[in-house]
C-alpha cells in the first residue's frame, strides 16, 4: 500500500530537511492507513484489547525529504507470527528512494501480556500484501 | 478553506487525546495548504526571501480530538497589513467544534527585517478568503 | 520558578529556530517541574483522578531560540479558581526575552467532569508563587 | 556518558508510554550533550561547515518509559572512520533497561559532500569513550 504525506514545516529541522525521528511518525501514519484500508480500525482494536506496541524500529536515510514535498510511504507486511508482525517501509518522492525501514510489533492484551493476533486481522496481515 | 487531517498515534498523549501543542502543527499544515491552493508555494516564497515567522499564536480547546479522527481545519485570513497577516482557525470533527485559534505572522526578508508582502500574495490574502 | 531547557535539533525547523509549537512543550515541561518542586507529582494526580486539561494557550514570539541555546522558562500561577488555574510563562535566554505566554487549565475528574482542585494543591497554586 | 532526561506529557502517547519516535529525540539530546562534554559545540561545527546527518538509526524497545520518569541515556562511540561515526545508546530507568539503539552519521560539508572528520573531533570520538 502507498500512503501519501505532505511534509510540514514542523517536520523539518535547521538542516532544512525532515528530522530523522519524524520518519517513524510517517511509518506509523502508513500503518494506520493500511489497517483502515483492510477494514480495521486501530482504535477499534485498542478498544477490543488488541495492542501492537513496537518492539523494534529502524530506518536508513538515503536522501533528505524537504518542506512541502509530497512523499509516498510504501508499506508491506514482511512477516507475521502468532503474536507478532513485521512491516517494511520505503519512503519515495517520485522515483527517488528517500528512506527505508522496518518495525516489529508484538500483539499484547490490555495488561501488556502477549496474545494471539485475532484470526481476521492475521488474515489481513498476509505477507506481501 | 478546509484542510483535512487524520490524527495519528504520535499526536496523542497519555490522556488519549491530541496533545495541545499539536494543534499549532495542524494550523501550520492548513496554512501551507491555503498558500498552495492560492497558487503559492511556501518553499518558493522562502527561496524568494519572503518569510512569515509567527509573532503570536493562540488556541482555545473545546473538545478533545482523538486517535484516528478525521478532522477539518478551517482557515481564513482575518486581516492583513503591509507587512503582517492574521489567520483564524477552527478545528471541527463533523459538526463538533474542537478548537479555535489564531496566528499572526510578520513578513520579513532573509535577514529578518520587516518587508512588504509581495503584491500578488497580498491579493491572495484577501480577508474572508 | 525557573525551569531550564536545552534546545535540541529536533526542536528547530528549517528557519534555524525553534518551531513555534515547541514553546507549548517547553511550557508543559515547566508546569511539571513546578508541580514537582511543590511536592506534587503530575502522575500521582492523574492516578488520583485529578486531571488538568488545557482549555486555552497563547504565546507571543519576540526573538527566536536556536539550537543548543540554554533557555529559562519562568512560570508563575497568575490566578486560580475552584476548578481552574492560569499559568503565565516567559522564556528567556540570559537577559533576552524570547517569548511570553499563558495557559488555562480546568480541573476535571477521570470522566472529564469539572471537579474542585484538591485543597493542598490549591494552596500550592498560590498566585504569584 | 550518561545524559538525563525527564519525560514530559508531550512525549507520551495514548498507550500511556513514550511514543516510539521520541527515543530518537532522546538519542539526539545525548549526542549533543556528548559533544559539549568533549568541548565541541554542535552549532559551532555547523558554522564551520561540519555536518553529521544521520544515515541509519535503530531502536529496540524493551520496557516502556512513562510520563515523569527520569531516564538515563547512555551514549558511547562504537566506531568511527574518516568520514563516519557510529554511536550506541541504551536508555535506563535506574537498573531497568528500557531501550537500546544505534545511529550512524556521515560527515559532510555544507553542500552535502562527504568530508573528513576534523582531527580534533576525531580524537574526541575515540571508541569506547
Amino acid at each position: 500500500m502507498i500512503h501519501q504525506i505532505r511534509v510540514i514545516f514542523g517536520d523539518t529541522d535547521q538542516m532544512g530537511v525532515v528530522y530523522y525521528a519524524n520518519y517513524l511518525r510517517y511509518f506509523e501514519s502508513a500503518r494506520s492507513a493500511l489497517l483502515r484500508e483492510r477494514g480495521f480500525s486501530a482504535r477499534g482494536l485498542v478498544d477490543q484489547g488488541v495492542n501492537f506496541p513496537v518492539t523494534e524500529a529502524s530506518c536508513r536515510y538515503r536522501r533528505p525529504a524537504r518542506y512541502e514535498d509530497l512523499i509516498d510511504v510504501h508499506i508491506a507486511v514482511a512477516d507475521r507470527g502468532h503474536a507478532r508482525v513485521r512491516f517494511v517501509y520505503s519512503v519515495r518522492r517520485g522515483d527517488e528512494l528517500l528512506a527505508e525501514g522496518h518495525t516489529v510489533h508484538a500483539c499484547v492484551d490490555t495488561s501488556g501480556r502477549p496474545r494471539r493476533i485475532p484470526p481476521d486481522l492475521r488474515a489481513a496481515f498476509m505477507p506481501g500484501g
